[in-house]
């Protein structure tokens, strides 16, 4: 056994998950996606500083709020998933650093006191945050559908009128329905990807 | 039990596993490496297009090449780890999508002509990718030290002088040496990261 992870552990989160495309009408509850939350709130961020932000669409009119400026081929998984997700990563983190990061409360002044430095280190740190959301939704044994084809702009705009937050994926959630997916993609082999120097 | 995942993966994966900023001179093997990366290798990316590319630091040229471009404060763990992977993104990564996503061979063409649109998909889907690897360290039984604390366009020369790649991060991993961590930081509250519509 070269891994730790158990084989059905293994299973769960990465070998036989696949990113659903239709959903049985099962509810997504609160309560499984703060369980998500509490596990997957553990994984790294740099200077802690978790820019991850979500918005849980439930409501009729937050679903055509969102719908509109999704892509064409995504509305109607996006239109009748058990629960969608937006998430964005909040520029304005830094304000919560000191907190969040108690043993060098210097950091919020020292690396984040200008918008750019914090809209790249947000826009990368809340980006790990979102595979480790699509893992950990995999973990409460439900199927994400991550998608990044809407109108960026647009969304911002509408659920995000203060414009410190910028989208980073929008992923349906819920039990794999009938055809949930295509068949497996390849991989790329080890050798393509890793190399040592 | 409201996640299916078992509650040892669960803390192998997120509770109990931490980022280490020291390590045992037990060596990583590539064996591992191979089988965290064909287990992480199946976590989802936008048209499947896995941009993720990694560099593991072996030699001791290749550190030194390395532990120039690191701040300060990283130069002596990175220096001193088992093993140190440098995470890039490939903005070529489109060569390889009519293979990597057979069911539409026609994105390469319709969203991935322009360097500017490769770019910003590569630098999201591969800090995706960034997430997946550090979970799968730790499905490995090791701990990973992710940074990002260096000179960018200093690796980016020194590794990846044909100028497809931009770095990601840098990735510490090794078994925790003593005094790995400090106490681990306050996390956001949930009520603090979701809301509702």
């Amino acid at each position: 056994m070269t891994l730790a992870l158990d084989a059905a552990a293994q299973d769960l989160l990465f070998r036989e998950a696949r990113s659903a495309n239709t959903f049985t009408d099962e509810p997504v509850t609160d309560e499984q996606i703060q369980a998500v939350y509490d596990l997957v709130k553990y994984a790294p961020t740099a200077f802690n500083q978790s820019p991850l932000r979500i918005v849980l669409v439930r409501s009729d009119e937050g679903r055509e709020r969102l719908v509109q400026h999704m892509a064409e081929g995504n509305r109607p998984k996006t239109s009748t998933a058990p629960l969608v997700a937006i998430l964005a990563a909040d520029h304005e983190f830094h304000e919560e650093l000191p907190r969040l990061f108690p043993h060098f409360p210097q950091a919020k002044d020292a690396f984040f006191a200008e918008r750019p430095a914090r809209e790249q280190s947000a826009s990368f740190n809340a980006a790990l945050q979102v595979g480790y959301f699509i893992i950990g939704i995999r973990a409460a044994g439900l199927a994400a559908g991550p998608m990044t084809g809407y109108d960026a702009a647009g969304i911002n705009k509408e659920f995000f009128p203060d414009g410190d937050h910028s989208v980073l994926a929008v992923v349906n959630i819920g039990r794999p329905g009938e055809s949930a997916w295509l068949e497996r993609s390849p991989r790329l082999a080890y050798d393509e990807v890793v190399t040592t120097v």
